[in-house]
This record gives C-alpha cells, structure tokens and sequence, in this order.
C-alpha cells in the first residue's frame, strides 16, 4: 500500500497553475510524489534538465504542446496527467504511440457544466427570468401561467443532443426530476439508451417534440451546424434552447430569428464568436440568458481537476490502473 | 384488488378545479369512484343534498372551511383529500376530532419548491445573474471570476433554515452535489442530522458560515424575524440569500440594506408583503432575483398533486392505509 514515489513535474501557464494548483494542494501532490519543478516548454536546457527524472508530467490549460519534444527531454516519462477537460489538443499521436498513459479531469470538468445545465433546464421550465422582468416592469401582481404558458416542471420533454461526459451526467442528474428524457447521439444503441433510462430518438424528433433542448455534443467538425436552420425551425414555439457546449454547433443566426421573435427561449453560455459582436440581438433580448462561458470549472470548481489528478497520481503510487486513463480509440469521437 | 368504489366529491373554486383537475385527470378519478360533484361552499341545500352520501372529499386551495357545517352535510364522511399544499387553514379541529382522515399533497407540492431551491443554490454559486448582467453591460470579454470572487459549486457550504418537508428534499437532493450541508432546525435530533448526512449546527453558526442561506421553515408565529437583522448582520460578505418560504420569516428591512451595499446577493420568491409596493429597493437592485412567489406549484406541475390526491383515493378504495396522512399531533408545528 505505501507505493512508490513517482518524480514528477508540473507544465502549464503560470496562471493556470496558479489557480488550479494552489499551495494547500501542492503541499497534497508533495505527499505523494517527488516534485522536480514546473515548466512551460519543452525545449530550453533548463527545461530539458528539470524533466530528465520525471515520470508523470502534471498538465492544464496553457500547456506546451505535448509531443515528440516532450518525450526526448522526459525519457523516463511514464503519464501525463491533464488537470483540465480536452487533453486533445495538447496531445501529439507519439506520445501515446510512445506507451505513455493519459488521464484527464475531462470527468471531473463535466460536473459543474451539467450541473448548470440541470439548474438552467430547472429554470426554463419555470419561465424565472421573463417572469422576474415581467415583475420589475410591472412592479405589481400579475397572473404568470397565464402570461407564459407552458410552465411548470412535470411531465415536461428534455431533448438531450449528445451523450457525451457531460450528456451522460445530465442524463443521470435527471433521474431525479419527473422529466422525459430523449436523447440524440449517432453513437448510442438502443441497449445503452435503455440503460440510461432515456428513449433515444432522431435528431428531427428531438427538435420537435422538447421542451428544453440542451446541447451536449462535442466540437468537431461532424457536429458543426448540427442544429441546423431547418432544425430550429422544427423546434416547437415557447421551447427553450439550452447551449453550454460550443456554438457551432447551432445556427446561430436562425436562432436569434426565432428568438427575437418571440417563438423560442434561449440559454447561451456559448457563442460564435466566442464573445459576440457589440449590438448583437442575443445581448439584449429579454427571451435570453446570455453568460461569456461561466458552465465550465471555475473557481472553486478549478479544485475538483487537481484533485482528481492527484487522485490518478496516488493511484500510479500504488501500481493501480488509472481510472480516467484516454483510449486511444476514442479520440476520434471526442473533444 | 379490485375494492370498493367511494363516493366522491370536489371541493374547491371553480378556477382551482379547472387548473388542478383537467378532464383527462377527472376520467381517471371517475375510475376509481363515483363522482356526486363539486361544491364551493357547504351549507345550501343543493350542497347538501350532493354531500349526502360522500364518503371522500376532494379539496384544493379555495375550498370552504372544513368544519362543522361539513359534517352535518355529509354524515359519511371518511376521508378529506387535500390536492394543494397546506391543510391547516382550512381544517376545524372537530374534523380530524370526528375521526376524518385527512391527506394532503404537501409532500407533492414540496417537490418545485425544492427543485427550484436546488437550481437557485446553483445559480447563485455561479455567480449567473450578475455575470450576466455584466456581460450584458460590458458586451465584451472580461475574466468573471475576478469580478466575482467567491464563485464556484464545489465545497461551498449550503445553510438550510428548517428541516421542513421542503427542507429535507432540498437535503436530499444536494447530496448529488460537493457541497458541505448544514442545517439549523429545533425540532432535529442529532440522530435525524446523522441520518440526512448533514451536519445540525446553531442558526448564529450557519448564517455566519454559509455561502448560500435557504430558508425553508413554516410560516408560524415563532419564526417571525426567525432571521432577524442581527442574523442578517451575521452573513458573509457576497453570500446569498435564497428564501422559497415566507418573507415573514426573515428581516427584509436589514436584508435589503446589506443588498443595497453590495454586500449580500438575495434570491426571493416571497416578500412583505406579498407583492412589495412599487420602487422598492429590491425590485431593482442587480444584486436581487426576484419573483412573484412561483416557486410552488404552477402550470404542469398542478398535476402533481391531483396526481398524488388520486393516488391516495385508489388506496382508500383498496382498504390501503393512506401514505401522506396527517398525524394531528404534527398540525401544531407545521404550517
């Protein structure tokens, strides 16, 4: 049970470090292992001295590329450990030709965005921010089932599009509500959807039959557009699109059609761009919550990722497998 | 299995029974018993004559006081069904005294209640609304955890004021969540703490440590000013206020001034009065959701409780004990 202790080293932006790795945890990681330092490239002479021992390499956001650099000036590298969620583009193809195991936080990063996910869909159904407006307007009572119809969270359809880390998690977090759940994923069988308790069904009927649809699909160049202009215009009227994933994967402008007039609701922690362009109609509608990508690990939540990879390093310590180890097969299908 | 088919009547406004018991609902309570019809008051003659031989009453919000009047009405009296959430206003003690069951379908109406409670603590760790707002303003990037710090779902301490019906699904609903959980109620045993895997700690202890306070104790004459402005004072700064219960129950005065010094954020559903006059402070502040009390069940989720009332009723005609019947001894300490 004591284990080894494995040399390892941390390469992320300062920042990051920083804020993911802040000194009570380090003092965690100093527990397990021998920390020969932190670097933020591979290529320097004293870069190339500190990794010359190091067995596990501790990664974030604002890593240096982890490739054929890497492995020459890390020989005895044995894991990387990703304390963000996509490790792909980081990632070169011989660093895992290499034998060289990956884990990623890509689990612990779902939580906290299907957490927001569950509460907005919450939120959607009760109609709570049109009808917070509608109150500071009116400043007076008024009768809010017959001002928003539709209201109310029982019985309604969640069309999950995705179901993916996240997908998966919302899916579960949703046992608990007296929703149904439909979910769309080209990769999920019919047994899998059975056992997660959801009917899975076409891109087509998802879109016209929900009530909140929340995007969970990954980024790639396969779901851009998925949601295209013909499927929002399928969405039923006073529905709720929910999008904490990427925004190409929605036609955005179709969207915002609908949205500015009047026919669908809008949850957007995502955007194409990244921030949208001064005076867009998305920042100003009153059917919209608009947020500049808060769903993801912030804060608090950076704690969650360093401490998952700190478990994945006790776990090296201890000779045991991984238990968020990447295959290599599935990064074909991820983000 | 089959049992006996009760005789049944409505009691309750015209406008409840059309919003609580649509058609599809009244076909499935006819198929279990046999309608006599639906009163709004208890003592005309014609109402008379139809509660002659009920057996089961049928009640929302609105419906007469269940009293003496009742009794005379309808000597066969057995069970007094109550589709909303609190009984208490409408029962005369010599009701329960004649040996009436009563049930009620507060547990049914708990569940938006703390659903929504549950999506607000989210929210409110988030930091959404102000995040929101800001973007809004600035319609450009800006780093959201610097401008509101504190933010972040993982091991913030949720502060629970009263172990209510609400309460405890509230309890049990953030067990999903890596959150710390505290309760403050005089009536939990440690033992009862223990066994909702909460920690039972003083009311002065929670509101001193608790990033998000949620009030969900009975409106009753000992929790007025249960939160008192001395308890206000006591708060973190940037933490949150999320009352669901009864503004009574809290200093709104000493609320309001922390809120307005950006201090505190509130989340409120329910003020003094009811609907607050027009211009005051917490219909605008940026620090404030605020609604007009429709947490409860609204919309869809009526259902729910014409659902569970309908439930209880298939018990009665099966000679099943009744799963949400009031114990008496309980009417004192809950609302």
């Amino acid at each position: 049970m004591s284990g080894r202790r494995p040399v390892i080293a941390f390469a992320m932006s300062e920042s990051v470090r920083a804020r993911v790795f802040p000194e009570p945890l380090m003092r965690q990681y100093e527990a397990v292992g021998d920390v020969a330092g932190f670097v933020t490239e591979f290529d320097s002479a004293s870069a190339r001295a500190l990794l010359a021992d190091v067995e596990v390499l501790i990664t974030g956001w604002g890593a240096p590329r982890l490739d054929a650099a890497l492995l020459d000036a890390a020989p005895r590298l044995e894991a990387v450990l990703h304390a963000a969620g996509t490790v792909k583009p980081y990632l070169a193809p011989e660093v895992i030709e290499r034998g060289v195991r990956v884990s990623s936080a890509a689990a612990a990063n779902a939580v906290p965005v299907a957490e927001y996910a569950v509460a907005m869909i919450v939120l959607a159904g009760k109609r709570v921010l049109p009808i917070a407006r509608r109150y500071q307007e009116l400043q007076a009572d008024f009768d809010s089932e017959a001002a928003f119809p539709g209201m109310g969270n029982y019985g309604q359809r969640i069309g999950i599009v995705g179901a993916s880390k996240i997908g998966r998690i919302v899916i579960e977090m949703l046992r608990a509500y007296a929703f149904e759940v439909v979910v769309y994923d080209p990769y999920l069988t019919a047994d899998e959807a059975t056992a997660l308790g959801v009917v899975a069904v076409s891109l087509d009927e998802l879109l016209r039959t929900s009530d909140v649809v929340s995007v969970h699909a990954p980024s790639l160049p396969s779901t851009r557009d998925l949601v295209d202009a013909r499927g929002i215009d399928l969405m039923r009227r006073d529905a709720t699109l929910l999008n904490t994933a990427r925004g190409e994967i929605i036609d955005q402008d179709a969207l915002t059609r609908r949205v500015v007039a009047g026919e669908l609701f809008a949850i957007l922690d995502v955007t194409v761009p990244w921030v949208l362009e001064p005076d867009h109609p998305l920042y100003t509608s009153d059917r919209v919550l608009l947020t500049p990508h808060i769903a993801g690990s912030l804060g608090a939540e950076l704690g969650r990722l360093s401490g998952a990879m700190l478990d994945e390093l006790r776990r090296i310590a201890r000779d045991e497998p991984l238990a968020h180890e990447i295959e290599p097969d599935l990064l074909a299908i991820t983000a």
